[in-house]
């Protein structure tokens, strides 16, 4: 943090507004009302809509202790923009709302807001409106993400097909090892505040906890390959959770295979050094915002190629379960806890 | 609160969506994907989309302690929908995010979304989407708000012209007064518990404060009588404060009438009662959730029969300032907090 301390309450909340918001410009055509009106306006042209938040909380969501507020600022945006992909849209508008006890300074704010705004370059939407709130105690963040996808194009998580492919974007596991690995480090510090972290060895864990991305690449490169997955979300709360959800919601069976899901070198390497199971971060970890969908099989030639997707198994009639294939060949069911499935079994 | 409780935590998190969310009925043909996916789809057919978002936290925003759980739900979508009617917009879509202490219980929250589905109910908005998190302590209320308006129907707050005439709907300073008067019977009640308050005689000024509705009519009048106003906003800080943002914002002075200013019988005996100037109530109380706007002149004749609108007042050239002429006559500066404006003075 900075040297300099403004003080919040010597801007006012309009001046803080103002001073936050002073530096907005407005990228998408459509966004004709943002920030500093009672609510924003959006233009469409026959296209549909998209429109999810979230809250976030110290403490719960996040640890100030080793979060930068610049990284939450970037995620608290990122998180929302994938869930908007997720439904195979194009995030265009954000709105903001925070609630801030007086602990924080304007430098502060500022440095989350670098984070906020840095993301929203990245991906190109605007932020549009917001509401900024005193809290008695801790860090509040709401966003609200609002997204654009051409009519019927936009993908649910209740819609897979039987004998359809499951497969995933990227690699995953490593944001929980991250959280394993910071919540570590907080512990060793709180206990002897001269011993000093290193954290070089855990650089990509921790990154893909502290600064994750949404999977834009993978939303355009379904529009150029002309794929129109059958069922989609993104996870955020584990694979096997989030398998469970699309199953539900589609009525279907799932066979997972083990050997299939993508696991990054240096998050085997984390879970190694932690006696953990690289699966089962994978399974249960969450965090890892990579999309998770299923397509046709005659679609499967159209991205085999993709480095960037894993086909990790094939969708089931109900009566076959929810199965995962071990390394070993044994079979076991899929539980919102795959940890615990292996633990017990 | 009724005698079962059930624990969130024995219905999960899921669960507990699921219980919160199984009675939704989508009334806009707009809602195309509700609650129970990544993000909610809206549909538009050429025409322009409003979102506003709120964040409410307890004991900064509002007090359990004499704030009905079903109330609050209410109030907590009313505030929003005020935000897209100050845009001249119809509402027509609500997200809503909370977070939860573990002090809560599901027959709580139902009581909290009970009102929600109400304010839903009587306004015909359709509650598409949010997020249920845990906070560590106090109940955090998040709900973003979407409308539409026909192509170039929105009204801005910077639009006012010289001349306009500074109009608002309803009635003004109540909602403070019930504040005032619930602070009141709480200390005593801290105090003295045995003490049992007398609620009857300021009913008005407490069902202003705890159960506030937005102007939906006033919006359709406005439609139904060709009148699109040149600038307006919702009155949620107070009249004062509202007036200088739009002064500010559209580059204008103005000159308000303080026997013009609607303030009721009941709101009047209340601030006697309290030994409080009603005028700066008004002036200074916020949260009474009516509609502040200019018109031109010549729409004068299109609102004089209507009594939920009172002109108070019309906007001048910058250099006039911003002036409050008071029943004896006199003339003062307004400002935000038009309360320090008569005692300094």
């Amino acid at each position: 943090m900075s040297e300099n301390r403004t003080e919040i309450s010597s801007v006012g909340e309009f001046g803080l507004i103002e001073h936050l918001t002073a530096n907005i410009e407005l990228k998408n055509a459509s966004s004709l009302v943002g920030v500093g009106d009672d609510a924003a306006v959006i233009d469409h042209f026959g296209r549909q809509t998209v429109v999810t938040t979230d809250l976030l909380i110290e403490d719960v969501h996040f640890d100030l202790m080793y979060t930068p507020l610049q990284h939450l600022g970037y995620k608290s945006v990122v998180v929302n923009l994938s869930d908007v992909y997720a439904m195979n849209a194009t995030p265009t508008q954000i709105t903001l709302s925070i609630g801030i006890s007086n602990r924080f300074s304007v430098e502060a704010l500022d440095e989350f807001y670098e984070g906020v705004y840095a993301a929203c370059d990245a991906y190109g939407v605007d932020l549009i409106g917001g509401d900024t709130a005193s809290s008695k105690k801790g860090f509040i963040i709401s966003v609200t993400a609002i997204g654009e996808v051409a009519p019927d194009r936009f993908v649910k998580r209740s819609t897979a097909q039987k004998g359809d492919l499951l497969c995933c974007s990227g690699d995953l596991g490593a944001a929980y090892l991250g959280l394993i690995f910071l919540e570590r480090e907080k512990k060793i510090f709180l206990e002897n505040p001269q011993v000093k972290a290193d954290l070089e060895g855990e650089k990509y864990v921790i990154g893909r906890l502290l600064k994750p991305e949404a999977r834009k690449d993978i939303v355009e490169f379904f529009q150029q390959s002309g794929i129109l997955p059958t069922s989609m979300m993104d996870i955020s709360d584990g694979l096997s959770s989030e398998i469970l959800h699309i199953c539900r919601q589609s009525g279907l069976g799932v066979v997972l295979y083990e050997d299939k899901i993508p696991i990054a070198e240096e998050t085997r390497n984390a879970a190694f050094k932690f006696e953990m199971d690289p699966t089962a971060c994978a399974l249960s970890g969450g965090e890892d915002y990579e999309l998770l969908f299923t397509i046709a099989q005659q679609d499967y030639d159209k991205l085999v190629l993709n480095e960037q997707i894993s086909v990790i198994g094939y969708m089931t009639e109900p009566e076959k379960g929810t199965k995962i294939i071990t390394k070993g060949g044994n079979s076991f069911d899929i539980t919102a806890q795959g940890w615990n499935a292996f633990a017990s079994k």
